[in-house]
């Protein structure tokens, strides 16, 4: 394996995988670096059904897959590593690896972001079997149903009146007697009928069978157990974009995404940002993938300066 | 057919159509109007082969109806028409097309661009008699006859190339002393024995009969004239964005694409821009579906005010 590359891309989401694509295809060498699961997020999700071009849905495993092949196709090469720190030289960009160091004129950053997790028993079993982090994602599955969503900020309620378009009741669980979200959002909740509360509380279990069917709950000021019958629990309590590595290198947002415009350009020549890991990303497969091309022909213009 | 949608969306292409799928799938009742062909631009591409997900390729036709299913499934409505002109009333967008006026509280324009001119004598005239702007659609017309293809970008490059399958000779004529087209295309070119070059030139009339049989052509740093001898000219020198009927309502840029931010929304609460009419695009129909995506959603938040 090489050292030396036109481009690294961080990451093997459809952020990742869709720029190894056009970065490939323009004949630049190129390295994705991913430490897990090639896909990413999606990769976890049992049917996508809004990337278009897949009108029966598509499994996200089997989308990271194909893309994985795509990007191959042209020449892409890819590691199983961690990334440990990166630094600049010159021109170039020093990716320090769990597997090696390895530098390129080019660096896309396209890491993706975790969504915050409750830690409670049933939450990783009935992933994607009731238990979601998206509602523009899996809403639509929850048609005349009823669903909890956990948590008090605006991406919280802004999900919980998406999910009123299909849901036959939205419980907010919020383990707060008041809302984080902004007046606006908050009084648009307490003004839908579809939407009540639970307050001062926290889900302490997801039960189900197959799939889930209710949560055991806790009154944090009264300490008072009770169970609350829904067929999803939608979790919002915050991202966690893979961004520590970054700090001191270049400019994050207040949650730690990386700040870009619509080029995909950082503010260092030669660092670019695509999909959820970007501030303002709209965290859709899709979209991720719309990024990460503009983000490798943005590097292939970049790097032209070079020849 | 109803009048009163909560989104209208303005062209078919993967803009229009991924908007379309996030819209419907949002259960917002959704308009979507196109003039021509489902699948804009990208219905003319013979094969796709950077559209992430499609290993083996797709051919656009192929693609933009797969889209026009998945959004028709969700509830899309599909209204063939074009734009006559857009009115702001309060807080409604008032569209007039030529089918009938419609409104919405959401615009999404996505009505991509049009192929651009040379501007020369003879043009007009031979259109559809030796002058095409689409190689794809054209090209099996001119088997084992020689033709000119009339530009240096990616788009120019890669319909020499599919041209090849048919004609006896292509020859490129560009107005600069290199290719703007990426590496991968330009190493193509100059390998394919079927491609030649005229530098520095530029079309100055096309002649014919009742068809065309030649090129009068200049050479720029010379000033020396010449002609050529083809059968056919195909014209790949840019894009002219569908924008004029936006004039006065939005602010365009100096190409007449749409300035937006990076959640594409103009500067006029509830219209938002998507694809290639929008100014920075990166022109590929994944990046196109990711904006689709990001203004569907920005219009979904827009909309929930109202509720």
């Amino acid at each position: 394996m090489a050292r030396d590359y036109d481009v690294i891309i961080v990451g093997g989401g459809p952020a990742g995988l869709t720029a190894g694509i056009y970065a490939a295809r323009a004949r630049l060498r190129t390295l994705l670096v991913e430490r897990g699961v090639i896909g990413g997020q999606i990769a976890n999700a049992e049917l996508v059904e809004n990337f278009p071009g897949f009108p029966d849905g598509i499994s996200g495993f089997e989308l990271g897959q194909l893309m994985e092949k795509q990007a191959i196709k042209y020449g892409l090469e890819i590691l199983a590593a961690g990334i440990v720190g990166i630094e600049l030289d010159r021109h170039d960009k020093v990716v320090t690896t769990t597997e090696g160091v390895f530098q390129a004129r080019a660096l896309i950053i396209a890491g993706g972001s975790e969504h915050r997790k409750l830690g409670v028993p049933g939450e990783e079993e009935f992933l994607g079997k009731g238990v979601s982090y998206c509602a523009t994602c899996d809403g639509a599955f929850f048609s005349d149903q009823a669903v909890a969503m956990v948590g008090g900020g605006d991406a919280a309620i802004t999900e919980a009146h998406f999910l009123t378009r299909f849901a036959s009741r939205v419980t907010v669980i919020h383990r707060r007697d008041q809302l984080r979200a902004g007046a606006l959002l908050r009084e648009r909740a307490a003004a839908n009928p579809k939407i009540d509360f639970l307050w001062n509380s926290v889900v302490e279990a997801i039960i189900g069978d197959s799939e889930v069917n209710a949560l055991q709950l806790r009154n944090v000021k009264t300490g008072v157990r009770s169970t609350l019958d829904v067929s999803g629990i939608f979790v919002s309590i915050g991202q966690h974009p893979n961004t520590e590595y970054l700090r001191g290198l270049l400019s994050l947002d207040e949650n730690g995404q990386v700040i870009t415009n619509d080029r995909m350009e950082t503010q260092i020549p030669g660092i670019f940002a695509a999909g959820d890991i970007r501030h303002n990303s709209a965290r859709q497969a899709i979209t991720a993938a719309g990024d990460g091309a503009t983000a490798a022909i943005s590097a292939e213009r970049y790097l032209s300066r070079f020849r």
